[in-house]
């Protein structure tokens, strides 16, 4: 057995049974080996960005890790964007980076590259093999360190030799440890605060965003009168009919200070402080009140929805009912508009159904009119790294077991980063539709060069502005293999929708917006 | 004056004036001072491995830097891929990329990331700026590092409050340090190996890829009865009629290593004694005889004309003509073969041409068959990271002022990695031919993959078949502004490459081979 085959038999035994993949000749018997041992189901991306951003997807949907398959550091270096998104997720991911032979590498031949030092900033686990005999070893402990909570990425980087030399060792699963157990003091402390303290917000983040978790902590603000907000960039929120009405600390500097203001005491479950994405000459940094206290209930690695539930307990909170959403919006009519698109989409979203958000500017204000939706998951670009969201939404397809319909949200700007993503759709026939939010500009940073206190110029323009000539998504996806019609009212998008969902396979609508 | 507009006033006063850019918020400081600064042409990549591509070709063309504008790591990050390639051809650009404010980077917002860290690998010279005062100044070294011998890549990492705050100096440009002289020594003991020793190879790389140099070289050859190659891999070459028929150290290690078998002593002129791309079990990683001497006549950072024409004054060596290439071959007839192409391409190719090569496994026998081309520049991925060539082609014709016709010989899978580049070409109305090279197929990786020993059964083919669907290279391109048309015939190719070239713009033939 070569060092390949016992990494493939290793991942196996571990669980882990999806490989998203862009190979490249150094990982000529790593695919050899895929082919010859049966069990991996190996998911071809046609740039290395949509490989990780669908194993992010992957995470976010199943909760287990998938394996990449990644060549030589300017393969990674293409996936490092998504990488960066996956590690703000906090998802799980067992990366493999083909690499250079060992004794080939100090004759630095045009692929080589600093693979370890590329991979490190969004790794949490980085290891370079060094013997095929090691090699099932340093897998079983790759997927360890991938599933250890909250989940982060383990890259494993393979040199070629270690994985063509005989005496491969298939290595057995390692336990994964359960996430750790919140603690009593901070429960109490939260709960102190909670009882004492007027103008408290408990924020939500990770673990702390599922429906049970949710509805937990809505239980001790109702017994406290704390409010409860989620995170502005979340991994993967539980949402629609049945569940929390919960809103997000908003993006806009202004808007998220405004918000936040009243707040003396912030509680944080899974979760940080919010500070601004970017900073602003004259603004604060910091998004709360410098004067307000900040409380961790659970940190990342902790177990959210026990920690509220101990918070709970500690403050006898009484079971309590959540808000009704009241019934489904109907679908919007006429000219798309946030709103009516937010309302279009939970009119038709179906239960079970998942939103891949990477609407940017167009979709800041659809949480409020979607929560009367079915019940649904709404999965978020977190790390700011553009081209997440068509990437992210092929690979949840795939981590829902392709049963889910994904709705990808997605601009247009944003969509050109990782178009690549369509190909996948189409050659895995997954149960996409997405709506390009086709407004032809950068427009969220034509918003930002006017906060800087002037309209743009010509030379700015020629920067921000995506016309001439017009990318035209109706080609763009047939030519990839996915069918595409435009839409220019809502009436249009919905029936778009609706024929979608009815059929199997990727869809594309261009949403003039 | 806020420091933006003191690094774009010393930018241009130190010759920098095409900028390559995919901007975000922590850059529109940098925009604005665009528009406002006159002198600027701004160049706009739909994603950032076309833009740090588009400056590589920009540089092999046009011998000076161009500004990237880049936003922040992860945007650092989409553009490593094409860097490396940069790096291995040497080419100058100074690499700016926006970041956090100062103060608000200890925060690690969404987007914060390791941007020195990921810079590093690729960067001759990095800097992270530190306050507006001292971005001029750090503009000038920036460029100053760019330009000198044998050009690299200097980062320049750009806080979001030094572009904004006030206070920002213009620096006027810093001397460039002309490549360093040969070495006297080198030089004589160069000639002592050609008059005293028997089978000696002359290698060119870089500089000594110049006609000029080329002559020098054959001229020293011609008196002493050694042989002229160039690397395998090549930034540019001056080549075609009029000048040296040079051929290259062939890539596959078994024909390398035969064709290198007979040499004892190479010379190095501004390039690296030839190793595999790749190791491969059971063959050498030196392509070279292990007993051959290694001299080096001239350094990466020195002058290969210079060195060569002192090596042929040291010789005594005396004027020779260069062999005659013959008459312009016609074009090629019938189904596509590599031979055919290459052909047809020598045959149509107008003087002053460019090639770039991303043709992968169907165009390594091009350069036998294109000697007798117009005389043109070649220019080659140099560092394997593939998505180089369509990013390449866009950067050379702006880099030769859009006046010289640049053909795009494109394998379809390295093309969907940075197919991006084509809405640029449409958008500059750049004078670009794509050839796309459409077997729907990984094909190289289906060589080494038998080259480990079998035919790849399903799961390998997965990952190295580009069919299911097939990719729709009209539509694409259509997609993206670019007039496109398919030929399945050498006569048909023809005919749209005459077509192309006698209108202004980009032009897509997908060629079915």
């Amino acid at each position: 057995m070569n060092g390949a085959e016992s990494l493939v038999h290793t991942l196996l035994a571990s669980g882990v049974d999806t490989c998203f993949a862009n190979p490249g000749t150094s990982e000529m018997h790593f695919v050899a080996a895929l082919d010859r041992i049966p069990g991996m189901r190996c998911v071809l991306g046609l740039q290395e960005n949509v490989v990780t951003g669908m194993a992010d997807g992957y995470y976010r949907l199943s909760g287990k890790p998938a394996a990449t398959l990644l060549h030589c550091g300017p393969g990674l270096a293409n996936g490092l964007g998504n990488l960066h998104n996956a590690r703000r997720a906090r998802s799980g991911i067992v990366n493999v980076v083909g690499d250079q032979a060992t004794y080939h590498r100090p004759l630095d031949a045009q692929l080589t590259a600093d693979t370890e030092g590329w991979a490190r900033p969004v790794s949490g686990w980085v290891r370079t093999a060094t013997d095929a005999a090691r090699v099932g070893a340093d897998a079983a402990v790759a997927v360890q360190a991938a599933r250890t909570a909250p989940g982060q990425i383990a890259t494993l980087i393979l040199p070629a030799d270690t994985a063509w030399n005989e005496g491969g060792v298939v290595a057995e699963a390692l336990p994964v440890p359960a996430p750790v157990a919140p603690d009593p003091h901070a429960v109490r402390n939260a709960a102190k605060v909670l009882r004492e303290k007027k103008n408290v917000l408990i924020l939500l983040g990770g673990a702390g965003l599922r429906a049970d978790a949710q509805a937990l902590a809505w239980r001790a603000a109702q017994a406290t009168g704390a409010k409860v907000l989620a995170e502005m960039s979340n991994a993967r929120v539980e949402r629609g009919s049945g569940r929390l009405m919960l809103e997000r600390v908003p993006y806009a500097a202004d808007v998220a200070i405004a918000a936040l203001a009243k707040y003396e005491h912030i509680i944080l479950v899974n979760a940080k402080a919010p500070v601004g994405f970017f900073a602003y000459p004259g603004k604060p940094s910091l998004h709360y009140p410098e004067t307000a206290s900040i409380h961790v209930l659970t940190r990342y690695e902790q177990d959210a929805e026990a920690g509220l539930r101990a918070l709970v307990d500690e403050l006898g909170a009484p079971e309590v009912a959540l808000p009704d959403a009241g019934p489904r919006p109907g679908i919007g009519r006429g000219a798309p508009t946030p709103e009516g698109l937010a309302q279009t989409v939970a009119a038709l979203l179906p239960e079970g159904g998942i939103v891949a958000d990477e609407s940017v500017s167009f979709g800041r204000g659809f949480f409020q009119h979607s929560h009367a939706a079915a019940p649904h998951d709404w999965l978020q670009i977190t790390g700011g790294a553009i081209g997440c969201g068509m990437p992210l939404a092929t690979g949840a397809a795939v981590g829902a077991g392709g049963q889910r319909r994904v709705v990808n949200l997605q601009a247009d700007g944003s969509a050109m980063y990782t178009l690549q993503s369509l190909w996948t759709q189409a050659r895995e026939k997954l149960p996409v539709t997405t709506i390009i939010l086709a407004n032809r500009k950068y427009q969220i940073l034509i918003g930002e060069y006017q906060n800087v206190g002037a309209n743009p110029g010509p030379t700015a323009m020629s920067m921000l502005d995506l016309g001439n000539p017009d990318l035209n998504w109706l080609q763009l996806a047939n030519g990839m293999g996915v069918e595409a019609a435009r839409a220019t009212s809502l009436e249009q998008c919905a029936d778009l929708m609706q024929q979608s969902f009815a059929q199997n396979g990727p869809f594309v609508i261009e949403l003039m917006i």
